[in-house]
């Protein structure tokens, strides 16, 4: 793996068989679920990633609990470097107990609000006590499902202080949030890239910027190449990414690579052109596949994607787009990928 | 409730709350999560539904399963007597175990595809002992995530074996099945109402129709007008409807009535108009607002609208489609709903 | 109409027969089509809107052309005057030659860009001779088809440079930037409202806001109340609207209230909450049915709604909002819009 | 191309620059428009298609009409023959007349009706004359835009009786109807694959099939490969396709193989698994690229796509599916595509 560009990862939890509204008690024999030690040792004698990514842990019970937090950081740290891995994001979470199902740093209760910045600057102290220089912030559950359910001038508020707030607490620590169009609201608060930056601007702190899931781009009507190129160009605020696919009509978290060829092709030519050096983490469901070949195969196939754009080179490719000529761009890929 | 057109019924499951793929562990305190006689005593007193639709359940221990079963069907029955409710719908749950995540009727595991006959002959012998005239086939788990995944000939096929073995079992007994687009898996097999009734006309039984999901066809581009007018043309195949409401984008289950206006009350239009006279079950998930209140909400809009179309009745409704005029229509509505 | 709130307008173009890329010559007898002083009078009798909106004519023959332009500018005026008509707005046409085809101010060919800038010069110009505050950009034909074709990067920045061109030429006359997701490009360059307002910052220009068409959004998977409130909150950069109506899934500008109705109510609501007190424009498509009539009965829809708002006030509104509930707020549309 | 499986065909028409709502005038320089004759030997000595599909030309005045008719119908066989072209599909035009505006086969006026049979039944004969075994049904304008527009019973049956009609007015000629969701209608009525098998088990002639244009499919929620089993499965009733592509959100009529990769490739799997043998035209608009080499280039990616099939064999690509494994199909495509 030395000559990658990239590093890769993934979110930890990934290796575990996942649930949803219909088959509750998990897509898989519920006796192989693992915890964080088990999984790591998975990872790491895996070693198709470089790093990993975490749930924040907030309690004190790390047994039953799959993430990293006060109570477990230096085994976690220990276990993670036997194998070489970074811990490259910890991700508070931000939709798993009913008390934030309407919301968090969004929500109407003053008392959740504060709660949830605390659960965050408490998650930014391990970041920095592990070496881990970032974390995530997916607030799933702000949003809303009904007309006039939320006011939306003061959720707007909430949000830039909030985050601000949060951004001080340690401006070394990079916090990234991260757009979905919905689901598991009706419409979510953080939805696109671009209505993620305008509340950054607002937010006004160096430190705060964009996880670009792409399979939420990719059902939200976004195209990669152009939000990447839009958080890059808006000063380098793409800040971590999450890698896997769908159809285009929801979010389906399938394999990376699955779906689509051409498109996340010129994905990898966007972040080389805009210089993107962070990590691209898998997070995927695995809800009828093997979870550890899912991982594997989606970093196979950006390996591969990558070595495609370098190896082409980005002057060829930025001449396809120069010449403004796409029947040149379509006939270049049909004899790359299929031959003369 | 006496001068309903229609009888109102609701999933009984409907009353606790659910969860889902990222609030794993339910939106609502684990402890107010009640069992099947609570919930029936729940929805007696209430008393704004006529009928019950419940999950099958085929083992002996009824106590922490949310349904009718061998095990307690005479409990169920007597409770609901006391009640006076219907039992209008059993349905096998064919999406809940994690063997079934690949398939059921559709299976390419012939024992999974006998299992399910089974499990679903066993409903209808459990239907017929407590005169529930109906079983609901929802089949969330058959379909396909990703390209070259089934041989579709052959799931084609096995389902009309299947689902005429299911038929010939008890002749006496209705068969619903329900399409949705998508979710959980990318595409379903039993996906728009069309397709079932061609699937049907393979099947070629006369006590095999459609459950319309109403939610599944907006979001799956279908007009609610249209596919009963089909359903009900085609020997009255409108077996049962499920009622929920949504944006057009996913089954987000939420309360009936609390987006769409003008659509239902077409659909109460066709609905009277074609004859159909079977029940229309609440089917919601009440993720962020309380249960009980969201299915009577739900009713409430139910009466509401099909009150509204018995007091202008069909003949006017039918003079503005006889009209083709759409701009009398919308003038109608915006005096009917706003005032002149 | 003394008593409105809003004043209502109408682009002249709508009382005309469209046409589609299937009935290229027209939905209506050809010899039907009227002239712009014919539109103007039909307009000033029917007396249902108080404003008009007009494409630039920048050429010297006025005969064909539907606008206004330097050639007819005062005759223009005079005809409105006649009616009490107000020119609300002027769009210069940047679709409408096939050589803008591949885009205008993102165009990659810098003598498009600078026609496209000296175009929109000239419409200011006539905007402010005749006492027309506000110029649209609705620019179609910007954006892209296919993977790899432009350059995201140099498309933000020409379009910054030229709409900031703009802004200087004439800072009394307002500039709005209309957003759309799609159509006719795979994937427009102004494509939400978000977006557009990223971009003005960019752009720095106190006179440059947004037009928001609300069907462009209905279908964009964005909220209306919403992108309001953020337009609004952006130093009130609201700066006009198209009213049409659809059903989510593409932009097919209906009748204004044929197809929503809590939803456009909710809009109504937050239009008056952030002191909108700009035009809305009426701006469809009447393939099939009567163009007057079709303009008529959106802005009787448009009162309507209004009235609704006022009537029920502002005051109960929030508090269906401030209450959280949305069980509270469909039964409260439930009782006014169908009766208790 | 002597080599090749499949007839590749194209509407002559595609060779010429589209028009659309916006851009009337057309795509391109209006005198480069070219008639007829000029598009024949255009194709002829393009020399990369063996079929042409043309609309049916019903009146007197040939040099003006794009389209074989009674007028010009030696003349086009003639042309035609020069060049080793088989004239493959002749269809009405159901759209092109505003007339039309509200339907054809399912218009609530009986004069259209029969003017549409009538139509259609001459576009017959001249097939018949001119040894075209095709005729293609491609109804634009039969559907619904607005609540309570049309009489979804009476429409239904007036399709039955009045195809019926046609089927029999020649069964040596194949009828086929091509599905499509929406535009330019909100709702079409010939809209989904299985809703239109439905429709002609009700027609029930031998001769009646369906026209599958695989960018209707993909952005109305179908799979290629399962709608072509399906129409398959059906009597072998797949009797025309019209190939191009997007991005599943709306008929953008791109150059095909541009966009999708393996969802293509699957397709034409499914093609020689079901024993499909004719015609596959090329159907798209070449708004911004040269009209004969998106064609050319659309073309060439079928060639590839089929070799590719073909080379790997249905065996290698029946036991992927087999398999039941997609990380087993998502790593052979990776490493055909972009190597090991």
């Amino acid at each position: 793996m030395s000559e990658r560009k990239y590093k890769y990862s993934v979110i930890l939890t990934n290796y575990n068989k996942p649930s949803d509204r219909f088959l509750t008690a998990g897509y898989g024999d519920p006796s192989e679920q693992r915890g964080v030690f088990e999984l790591i040792e998975l990872a790491g004698k895996q070693g198709v990633v470089e790093g990993l990514e975490m749930p924040f842990q907030p309690g004190e019970d790390a047994g039953t609990w799959i993430g990293v937090g006060p109570s477990n950081k230096k085994e976690v740290k220990a276990a993670m470097d036997e194998y070489g891995l970074q811990l490259c994001s910890i991700f508070p979470i931000l939709w798993g107990d009913w008390r934030q199902a309407k919301g968090t740093f969004g929500s109407a209760d003053p008392a959740i609000r504060r709660q949830t910045i605390d659960l965050c600057k408490r998650a930014m102290d391990v970041a920095a006590e592990v070496d881990c220089p970032y974390i995530g912030i997916w607030p799933g559950q702000d949003g809303f499902d009904y007309y006039f359910e939320v006011d939306h001038r003061k959720v707007w508020d909430w949000w830039v202080d909030g985050i601000r707030e949060l951004a001080d607490h340690n401006p070394a620590i990079r916090i990234g949030l991260e757009p979905k169009p919905n689901e598991p609201r009706a419409y979510s608060f953080i939805s696109t890239v671009p209505k993620t930056l305008l509340l950054i601007d607002d937010i006004d702190r160096k430190n705060v910027g964009v996880c670009l899931d792409i399979g939420h781009s990719l059902y939200g009507l976004e195209n990669l190449a152009e939000v990447i190129s839009i958080a890059q160009g808006h000063d380098n605020r793409l800040f971590h990414m999450h890698m896997n696919d769908n159809y285009r009509a929801s979010d389906l978290d399938m394999v990376f690579g699955s779906v689509h060829t051409i498109e996340h092709i010129e994905m990898f030519y966007w972040l080389r052109r805009t210089g993107f050096d962070k990590f691209m983490s898998i997070d995927l469901f695995a809800y009828r596949t093997d979870p550890a070949e899912s991982i594997a195969e989606g970093v196979r196939w950006m390996e591969a994607m990558d070595r495609f754009v370098e190896e082409v080179g980005l002057d060829t490719l930025g001449k396809l787009i120069e010449s403004g000529d796409p029947l040149q761009t379509t006939r270049f890929f049909r004899e790359k990928l299929l031959g003369g």
